[in-house]
């Protein structure tokens, strides 16, 4: 029986990135740090040139995804697909692991050639990378080949042995070490709100979650509130004014869903904060900053700007769709009706970004953080303006001023 | 990327048990029956033995999952764990479809025997059937078969064609009248609260859901209390004080996870109801009456009781187990030492309760109520009592009668 709704989403694990090829012991390493015999816990099988995600827990780190990189073949050959996924799964990695082997199959042309290309990729994207020399117990050589990592790449290789476990807790205290600055203390609500504060979810359910079921930005964000000791609230758009009306004072906070911001922003009760689910996820999964400063520029696009609107689910398109419809005529009704929308979904995001005058992202519940940093990363690259939909709406709304944005004054 | 996140959950969705050789066409006829065609939407691989479960929608009845049973194989040889794990797939089951074939293959010694005889079973567990027969399309007799069925079982088969689409509107129409006859109006919360009216919801996070997660029925009753438009405040039981203070008046209702009754009953503001979400799902999954008549007969049950405590999950035991440590602690500090106490947990649950004095169940969230209504129905037939973890909690603590049950008054 599927237990998936009970475990840590995997947008919110520590993704730790695989290189290597197939053979260099990429299985045994995960159960070795992992201290489990089977396989995995969970994945999902993929095509051949698809990263096959591993969700576990290690000791001392917590939940984590392993993504297992389709990026080197058999042969060391590197198809252009294959490269691309791999690259892909680069964008989502919050640590890197590249195997080097101390056995190339020489017979088979294959050398460690690869990893360094992988190592010095990663590194040029500003991956935390771990090169790791495998399967010391099955040769000679580690350790010539961790001098020449040293003095390729001024990194320190760790050497282990999936068998006889040399190296392995080295491994683990190395990737606690390399963990992002702030993955422990990130957090979704801490800069909106203190401990022990009320505040009010409106959370409309009309067009969002099937039956039965919260979407995982509600979920997450009611979660953590509970966790810091806060009073929540929670109410349909409809029922605000009863819901303000049953509480003995206005709540410290209101956080709503983004499409209702106008009905919201209208109703807030003087000494109440306003913010969207979406607007503190623009935080919590990428660059609030930016995406603030880059909302305040939508009303100065110029009339036949192309705005590229991307969405991180595949899910069919609901009735009055907020990235295909309610958006596009929001920004209609801005800009007027010479201005070009473009939409993506899932990964498909244009490598080249010239032709878009304004990135507008969803609030990515089904993306990790660096994948959504990769591409402020690439926006900024191109210099092309990022924001995402709650922060769209409100500045489209004429409200983004009275909307409370963490790390934004 | 895993969508299963925003779907409805399987236990909320139709069961729909499709027992019938391979190759009979079960995978044609479920997609014919959805209108697409790929073989699954979603589904769980299972070992030859194991039912696959297939989610889908078919339109005009909403949310429904199939149970692809491995009940009869190639050879129409049914071996003994066959048969078992067929047997448990129609405890899940709300609607069957057995698929007869007027092309039996008779080369292999394989006719509609075995067909006939699961519909004898099913019609003896009182499961809505229908006899299907499928693949008209490519045989003759199909009427000849359609004759010997209704005067064998007294029930006129729908003669199906994936490939024509002939009679895949009258099986989608025979569904839908044969639904169970609370299955559309079925309710979490309606008979323990009025719309509009004000719901607390004590939810301690502890030692429940990891991180970015909540527990499946406080994310069910939320959902379903925001759809039917109550003002539902949120809180752990150590903030409930606070959350009682910041209410203009006390809630029409608190619903209390059933570990933190004590506490609760003990600060319950006069005119608020008390319940539990375990108690809810008591009546929502199962045979209310009969649970809280089975909690109120735990006092006076022998010194030398033997108690089994059945737990659909099969997650390892938690620190403070509810069902391993906490209530077994309760058991004996009402009942003495003397008493015995058995945990099953899953699928596994005894065929004979003969030796046992009473059974409490688990909310069974993960579980669907035809499977817990199988579960009432043995004991009824041992003459065990049988409740579930709220209600003998409540019970244990002697705050039974403070508590609403749905349907109990």
């Amino acid at each position: 029986m599927a237990m998936s709704l009970n475990d840590t989403p995997r947008a919110m694990r520590l993704h730790i990135g695989l290189f290597g090829r197939r053979n260099s012991g990429k299985s045994s390493l995960v159960n070795a740090l992992t201290g489990q015999h089977v396989a995995t816990v969970s994945s999902v099988p993929g095509t051949t040139t698809d990263p096959v995600y591993k969700a576990m827990e290690i000791h001392g780190i917590g939940p984590v995804v392993f993504i297992d990189t389709a990026g080197f073949d058999d042969s060391g050959s590197l198809g252009a697909l294959r490269v691309e996924r791999t690259r892909d799964a680069a964008k989502e990695t919050d640590i890197a692991l590249v195997l080097f082997s101390c056995m190339p199959d020489e017979r088979a042309g294959v050398g460690n050639e690869d990893a360094f290309d992988w190592l010095e990729r990663l590194h040029q994207c500003s991956i935390p990378v771990i090169p790791v020399i495998s399967r010391i117990d099955e040769g000679g050589g580690a350790d010539a080949l961790a001098e020449a990592i040293e003095t390729k790449t001024g990194v320190r290789p760790v050497c282990v042995s999936a068998v006889t476990g040399a190296g392995i807790e080295s491994l683990r205290t190395e990737i606690a070490r390399r963990l992002p600055e702030d993955y422990r203390a990130r957090s979704i609500t801490a800069e909106v709100c203190a401990s022990g504060e009320t505040v009010l979810l409106v959370m409309p359910q009309d067009i969002q979650a099937p039956k039965g079921r919260l979407i995982l930005p509600q979920v997450q964000t009611l979660r953590e509130l509970l966790d810091r000791k806060c009073l929540v609230s929670c109410c349909t758009t409809d029922c605000l004014p009863a819901m303000l009306q049953s509480l003995a004072k206005a709540p410290d906070l209101v956080i709503t869903d983004s499409q209702a911001f106008r009905t919201v922003h209208a109703q807030l009760p003087i000494g109440s904060r306003l913010t969207s689910f979406s607007v503190l996820f623009a935080a919590y999964k990428g660059d609030a900053p930016f995406f603030a400063e880059s909302a305040r520029k939508i009303a100065a696009l110029p009339r036949d700007a192309h705005i590229l609107i991307a969405e991180a689910c595949t899910h069919k398109p609901l009735r009055d769709d907020i990235g295909r419809v309610k958006l596009p005529r929001l920004l209609k009704k801005k800009l007027g009706e010479g201005i070009a929308v473009t939409v993506t979904a899932g990964h498909d995001f244009p490598e080249d970004l010239a032709p878009y005058d304004l990135v507008i992202h969803c609030g990515a519940c089904m993306f990790n953080r660096a994948y959504v940093m990769s591409r402020v990363a690439a926006c900024r690259r191109a210099h092309v303006p990022m924001t995402n939909y709650g922060m769209a709406i409100a500045a489209l709304l004429g409200i983004l001023d009275d909307v409370v944005i963490p790390g934004v004054d």
